[in-house]
This record gives structure tokens, C-alpha cells and sequence, in this order.
């Protein structure tokens, strides 16, 4: 018998994956992917790239497109040059590498619950040991024991849509820095604000400890193309850069020239303004639906960014939202359960993601009704077993 | 101070890296990567793509292209369904998942040697002990301990260029049958032959055993695009499917696009004989040139396939050659130095790599003089010292 390599053991089947396949059939109404809206694509008549790129290229990804995200960096506050960017294959592949470099068996890697579930997916794949931290009350937190890792969404959070203060992010930079604890900022939804709140980066207020910041062109240009980057402290750069090379030699420059036309299109600011004034209609079409068909059974924030309503049940019956995903699907709705965003299954009962990006007014109206009725059918339920 | 995962300690720079780097520079005559011709590549003014491949994808790749590598594997005696196919960045992402799925610290990994430099740097990422065999001596080689993994390029090496004949690879799918050794065959030469010789995938003849077999788009479209494809024995594709999600979520859509519209050209068939005759032409003057300025130093053997000329010096000195190439860079020239092909650097003394695919005949002429020169310096220091 093959013996496989004991990380694999670790290995569980992707909720994303397996969701999104189901969310492709004819017909089916998602509210499960974090898929931005076709209307926010550019038009592919405009997109074209040179008889150069068809060539291998670097591993650190194309010069002028490490200039213009170390450009945009500044912009936002975070000081690097163009020789601390690494292009990535999607900001997927940086989770990836940040493992790779970071964890093995018995790391200690500091997360939020609920967090991104392809982050737990990646760092419990190469042995992470995870520790829960609140943005609240960090300063016990690590009182005990020291991560190595922490890592963070700090704006419009996948999946609870929370932003932190500044507040916030000055203190989560001064604890890791004076604990060495390395930072993972991942910053995919900053693009997509809705109402003004605090975006700077956690990593800018950093001083002498060791971050990595992350971001993505899957919003607001377009996911097909898989490509995102990250910024680091330069110490870790050379090792990041080595682990790229060894995981796909560098990224399509094809998608590399592509994203870097669209980013220097002339239309460019005014598109980002279109993008989040699309987003910002449709996360208000959807809380508006929400409120007709969910006010009574669940509480949730209005998000301020980003793709996503995090929804808790109020009843006090403990329901495992997974249960009822089969149900949904085949009245021809997807959403998203809570539990694969926890370690733990037990605290997140009651709890899941709806996405309101990739979906029309009319089928939001259909879908909601639809779900409603299967979550108040279990609600029944449970309350009265 | 911060605690990087051990497997880091075992991450050496990666020499392809830093050579391409340098080959890049203007003026730079490069015999070191193995950079296909541009004029190999097909014309961008055709290359387009659709609008739906801006969206997510799935994991496992497009269909229609899953669809096509599984006809294309059929044809050369591998049947397998497009449910068994994996679309990958490019092959060095299927060296990473298959490292992430088997090999671990102390995993026994069977190498030729010498074999492909970024092979050994990922498995031993991983952990991998090497145990190296020799094709011609199998059935002693794996008697005392059992590898995990076998990997090999059967088909016009890197960088030795040799070819199995038909009853060495009978031989070894029997080996990897009986021992339960999963053979990993990677292939991306394939479609680069200049002589007729013996090209049936050696996973064909696997009757029970576990096999993955690869190969990529780079040698025959264009390396820039990112794109491979792997297929394997069922029982490990949702592992390695699972593995790709985490890495990547999946690859460029536009460039499946791409890819795919350029092997369903009504010119397609046209496009690889001339490609063909190309490499067989740029092998042959290269080969000339080389008879002139090595033919009293070196020995070698005229490539059937593939890119690479492989020389061993006649020297009864032992040198290493990594020690010529600042001498050589410095005069203009690149190449690739024997070592990162072996575990074991002593193995590697007198060997170099030179590539003949991305040189005009210009070039050969004068790159190959200069190197003549400075080997010739370097034999003359050796053997009088």
C-alpha cells in the first residue's frame, strides 16, 4: 500500500470547491462564492498582450507591474520598493507560501473565528496548531504562548465583513512586533468600500517585526486571470521568492500584461468607482430582501465592504448550518455554511455567509424566499425536538 | 527571533532562477535555460479569448481542454478519461503536489542522476531522502529499500537527453507494479523529436501500481502562458485535485483559452512539424559548431529530442564547472553547470548542460568559442596543479 505523507491526513475536501461546483448548474441561484459580478469585468475586445510574453518570464513577476503595485502601495501607506513585490498566481498561492515558509506539525498560527476557510484549509495542510485571537482583547491573548504566526483580514473581514478601527490596527502591529509574532495581513475586499472606515494597513504600522501583506486583482479586475501579489519585511522576501520559483516557476505573464493595461487604462478610476457603486447597489438591494425574509430568525451587520452578509440564527437551538446545504441546493439554492470558517464546529452554529455579489435583484427575491423557508422548516424543527 | 519551518533550512537558492536572471541581459548569449525559440511560438494577433473566462473557474481545469489532453493521451497509449485529468501552472506546480501528497522528511525518493534540478529542490523541500537508480541495473537497485516515489523523464531527460528503449520502460512500470513504488513520469519533451525512437509513456504499462504522469504546454505553445496537465491513477486525483485548490484554487482560464484555441488551429498539425525541424536544425548546427570548439575536450551525445546537449569533459581532472560560469558570465556567455542535476556534487564533476533552442547560429558560433576558451583555461589550471 502507498504511504502518503502524513500532511495529507489533514487534507479536507474543500467546502469552496466542492460549493462551487454545484453553484455552476444551470439554473441554480449562489449565494455561496465570493464571485464578483460579470458586469464588473473589463470588456475583453480591450485586452491584449505582447509576442514577448509567450516567453518565460522572472519568478518576482513583470518589473512594470511590481512598479505600479509598490506605486499603490504607497498609496495606501505601506513604504516598500518595487523589488519587495512578488507577483502571485492568485492570492491563494500566498497562503500557500506563507505555510510553506512558516508552518510545520505543532505551529502555533493565531487566527480570528470565524476566518477564511481556505487559510485553515493551507496552514492545518502543513500542521498548524491553531490559537484563536479576538482584535479585542489581544493584549492577554498571547499571554501564555507566542505564535509564530498570526494571520488577519482586517478589512471587510471573509466571512463576518468587520473592519477594524485604527485603533485596532496599531495595536495588533505593536503586539506582534513586540512578540515577534509574524503578521500575514490578506487584504482582497479593500477596493470594495462601501461607506468610509479605516483601511490602513496593519503591516504599515509595523516597525521592526517581520509581515507579509497580501492582496488580489480577483475583485476588481477580474478572477479568471489568477493574479494577486504580496509585499513582505525584506528579510523574508528571498525565501518567498525561492518557494514561488519551486511552486510554478513564475505567473502568466499573458494575465501579468492584461491586469497591467486594465490598472493603466485611462478608464481605470472611474471604473473602480462604477465597481463599488455596482457593489454598494446590490449589498443594499440584498440587506433590503434580507430584512423582508430574515428580520425575525437572524441578526447580521450591514457590511461596509467587500462581498459578503455574515448571518447568525437567533434561535437558541444549536443548528449545524452544513445540514441544511443538501435541502437548499435542491430547491436550487447555495449558500455558504459556517463551520468550514471555524476550527471548531461547535461555535459556529448558526452561522453563514450569503454573497450578494454575483446575483440579480430578481433572484435574490427568489433565493431568499426560498432559503427562508428552509432555515425557519429546521428552526421548527430543532425547537421543537 | 522569528522560527521558519525546518523544510526552509532545506530550500537552496535555485540556480535556474538566478542563470535566467542573467540570461536576460541585453547582449548575453544564453546556453543555459531551456528557452524555446521565439520563433516557435504562434502569433499573439491570433490569440484571444472569451468573456466567461474572466469569472472563477473550477479546479479541475476547463472541460473542453481536459477533453483534449485526454484524447492526446489516448493517442499515444494512455487511456485515460478528462475526469482524470488536472489542469496545472505549468509542470513545476505538478512536482509540488505531488511532493506536498508523498513525500515527507525521510520519504525515499528514486532519482536518476544526474535529473532534473527542480525536482530535487522541491522533493527535497519535502523532506525527501534520495536513493538514485540506474535504468539499465533496476531490479538490484530497490532490493534492499523500498523508494516511495520513482521519478522520471523518459523521454529526452533533462539534462542527459537519453531516451528508454521499449523493454526498459516494460521493465520499470513492472518494478513500480510489484514494489508498490509510484511512479512519477514527467514529460514535457515529448512532442520534440528529431530521430524516431520508443515514446510510450511508461504509465501505460503500469497494470496495478500508482503512477502520475505530466507534461506541458511550454515546449509546444509557450512557456509564458503557465500551463500543464497532469494525469494519474484514480485512486490519487481527488488528492491531488484537493492539493491544486489549496495551491492555486486553479489555473488562468485565459490561458486554457489560448492554449487550447492554438491546438485546435487547422494549422496546428503544421505548427509542431515545423517546430520540429526548427529544433532539428538549430540541433544540428549547434552540434557542428560543437565539433569544432569541444570535440578534443568533451564527449557527448547527439540529442534524439528535447533541448539539451549534455558534455562531460575529458579531463582527468575533476572540476566543477559552477566555477567557470562567473568566468563565462563575465565574458557574455551562460550555461548550465552540471551540480544542481546531482545530490551529490562530486557525482558531477566535468558535466554542463548547454541548450541549443534559443541561440541563432551566429550566436552558437561565438558563444561556443568563448566558453571553449575558458574551459580550456580552466583544464590547463587543473591539470597542472
Amino acid at each position: 500500500m502507498v504511504r502518503l505523507a502524513s500532511r495529507v491526513s489533514r487534507l479536507k475536501a474543500s467546502p469552496i470547491r466542492d460549493i462551487l461546483a454545484v453553484a455552476s448548474r444551470p439554473g441554480m441561484i449562489s449565494f455561496a462564492g465570493g464571485l464578483p459580478s460579470p458586469e464588473s469585468f473589463p470588456n475583453v475586445g480591450s485586452l491584449s498582450f505582447e509576442q514577448g510574453d509567450l516567453q518565460y518570464g522572472s519568478s518576482e513577476g513583470e518589473e512594470y507591474l511590481r512598479e505600479q503595485v509598490s506605486a499603490d502601495m504607497e498609496a495606501i501607506g505601506l513604504k516598500v520598493s518595487a523589488d519587495s513585490v512578488l507577483i502571485l498566481s492568485g492570492s491563494q498561492q500566498g497562503i500557500d507560501l506563507v505555510g510553506k515558509l512558516l508552518v510545520e506539525e505543532g505551529t502555533e498560527v493565531a487566527i480570528e473565528s470565524p476566518t477564511y476557510l481556505a487559510a485553515l484549509q493551507v496552514f492545518g495542510l502543513f500542521g498548524a496548531e491553531y490559537v484563536n485571537f479576538d482584535i479585542d482583547s489581544l493584549s492577554s491573548a498571547f499571554s501564555k504562548n507566542t505564535p509564530t504566526l498570526l494571520y488577519s483580514i482586517p478589512t471587510f473581514q471573509n466571512p463576518s465583513s468587520r473592519v477594524y478601527t485604527d485603533e485596532q490596527r496599531q495595536n495588533l502591529a505593536r503586539i506582534c512586533d513586540d512578540n515577534d509574532i509574524v503578521l500575514f495581513e490578506d487584504d482582497p475586499y479593500r477596493d470594495l468600500m462601501y461607506e468610509r472606515c479605516d483601511r490602513q494597513p496593519v503591516c504599515s504600522y509595523m516597525k521592526h517585526g517581520r509581515w507579509i501583506y497580501q492582496s488580489t486583482f480577483s475583485k476588481t479586475v477580474a478572477p479568471g486571470l489568477r493574479l494577486g501579489y504580496l509585499v513582505c519585511s525584506p528579510d523574508l522576501y528571498p525565501y518567498l521568492l525561492r518557494l514561488k520559483q519551486a511552486a510554478d516557476l513564475h505567473s502568466s505573464r499573458v494575465s501579468q500584461r492584461i491586469v497591467h493595461r486594465i490598472l493603466n487604462d485611462e478608464s481605470a478610476r472611474a471604473r473602480l468607482a462604477t465597481l463599488q457603486q455596482l457593489y454598494k447597489d446590490k449589498r443594499d438591494d440584498f440587506n433590503a430582501v434580507l430584512c423582508n425574509y430574515f428580520d425575525d430568525i437572524a441578526t447580521w451587520n450591514l457590511p461596509q465592504g467587500g462581498l459578503f452578509f455574515w448571518l447568525t440564527l437567533k434561535t437558541t437551538s444549536r443548528i449545524n448550518t452544513q445540514y441544511l446545504l443538501s435541502n437548499a441546493i435542491d430547491s436550487g439554492v447555495t449558500f455558504m455554511p459556517g463551520e468550514p470558517f471555524f476550527t471548531d464546529d461547535r461555535e459556529a452554529s448558526n452561522c453563514f455567509r450569503l454573497s450578494f455579489s454575483n446575483v440579480d435583484k430578481a433572484n435574490m427575491e427568489i433565493g431568499l424566499a426560498k432559503l427562508s423557508t428552509i432555515f425557519r422548516q429546521f428552526i421548527d424543527t430543532a425547537e421543537s425536538s
